[in-house]
């Protein structure tokens, strides 16, 4: 059930990244182009994960709470679109706490279908990114995975945690707890130290 | 067996669209580039909506008379690409019946397989325009369903319409002829008058 | 268990080949940038093809070996990133080799799956070059299939040649092994030859 609510809740936020980000760019401007990117956004990480894995039916085609979610955060995206600009900061903030439960979510429901450990780390990662990831294609910006910024790495790490803590037969309800706080910190510390992977030079240093 | 006719046909349309699109660019001009881009336009949608619901095999995976089709489509209009541009009005004609009758089809085919209605017409929508979308982003244009035309809108509306007749309990087979007439024509009417979606700008009007 | 080290090989040489892209470009000189595409590039076309079939579970999510061969490809094209510029053409060389492999082996899974023998073919030539479709796409270079060289259409020789040789009886291993060095062949003597597809010009000639 607190899953179920988390997951609703990450929907409806990232359909507000994506509708944003749609609005930011004149070229989807109009209303469709925002619903649109709105909605790939949200339902992108997800739908990679059940079909990577076999789910069928994928959540928001058996749920309608899913498309009510995203609809809702579209609209309230275009009605608030002046305001909602100064609460960018906590969108961002918003948006990082999804990446970390969709990371950890992702990692469950993998190892849940059979999944091996590594795997599982990989594919929590991809569907806390891809929604993410198209969003940007969509926009024509360079996706944030490939900024240098420690985005998808917070991921991984947060994954690797999750995998380790469950060997060590920590209780799964404090792991998950521990390891989505492990991704958001990994995240917000690096923006604010401007922590950036290593640079591989052409000359091989 | 009507609806199996149906999705042969749109199939061979759609083909045709794909290597035209593909023929005009410079880039796609050797033999392989139209055949692919005419394969990828007609099989998109299909396969999209297929693997979204987890049903297996996909059409065209299953019965050759799809690759068949797409085949011929592609060769005609390499031995008729001269004459074939002066049908260009006529071929739009075509792909619009064709969204009209794969957005009905869709949403039936996801209502079969206990899909939500609401998701029901995103997927009839998606499967509709999806091989499109793909076609024109090969081809280096702005995807047709960003252009502020009514297109993927025309889809919505239909399959929208769609599952309000059928809640009202029309017959079957008269709300898929109402609903496919009611795509193709809001396409045709909104072309016709210029009509587009509302624009938002960047100050909030 | 001879296809399972041909697969796994494979997995290990696509994953090289994305990892020496993404560092020839400066935008995915980051860790995570070069292992990400060397990740993508291995698994797409065995991914696309699993999920076509509505094969679950897809080969590297249950098994670690395919993710280790990616992790271990990208970490020696990392550490040996100057010398291995060097070994390019025989990088080449075992691409063209594993693009032999992963036709025939798609098409044979393809054909167990109960699949049609054109899908079988197109199926086997996909899986075979997607990977490397969506590597040249991340780092913006036009991918190889639409550069007019013989490439896909190897694939696709290769996969007529193995369909039309079962129906004839040969016994399936001489066929793996003949279909297999038909399409290396066939990609060699082009490139040597600088044969190329036909040109089809806009005056229809």
């Amino acid at each position: 059930m607190m899953t179920y609510w988390i997951d609703i809740t990450g929907t409806f936020m990232f359909a507000i990244s994506g509708a944003l980000a749609a609005w930011d760019k004149k070229m989807y401007h109009d209303l469709f182009g925002v619903f649109f990117t709105g909605f790939i956004t949200a339902i992108g990480g997800g739908t990679l994960r059940d079909v990577t894995l076999g789910v069928h039916p994928i959540a928001w085609v058996k749920d309608a709470y899913y498309i009510i979610a995203i609809t809702s955060g579209v609209l309230l995206t275009i009605i608030f679109r002046n305001r909602i600009l100064k609460f960018r900061r906590s969108l961002f903030l918003f948006d990082t706490i999804g990446i970390g439960f969709y990371t950890i979510l992702g990692v469950e429901k993998s190892l849940k279908y059979g999944v091996n450990p590594l795997a599982a780390i990989i594919l929590g990662m991809m569907s806390a990114i891809f929604g993410g990831v198209i969003r940007d294609m969509m926009v024509n910006e360079i996706p944030l995975i490939f900024s240098r910024q420690i985005y998808a790495t917070a991921c991984l790490a947060g994954g690797v945690l999750f995998i380790l803590l469950r060997h060590l037969g920590v209780a799964e309800d404090v792991n998950e707890i521990v390891s989505i706080i492990a991704v958001i910190s990994i995240r917000l510390a690096s923006l604010k130290n401007g922590w950036s992977l290593p640079y591989l030079d052409k000359r091989g240093n």
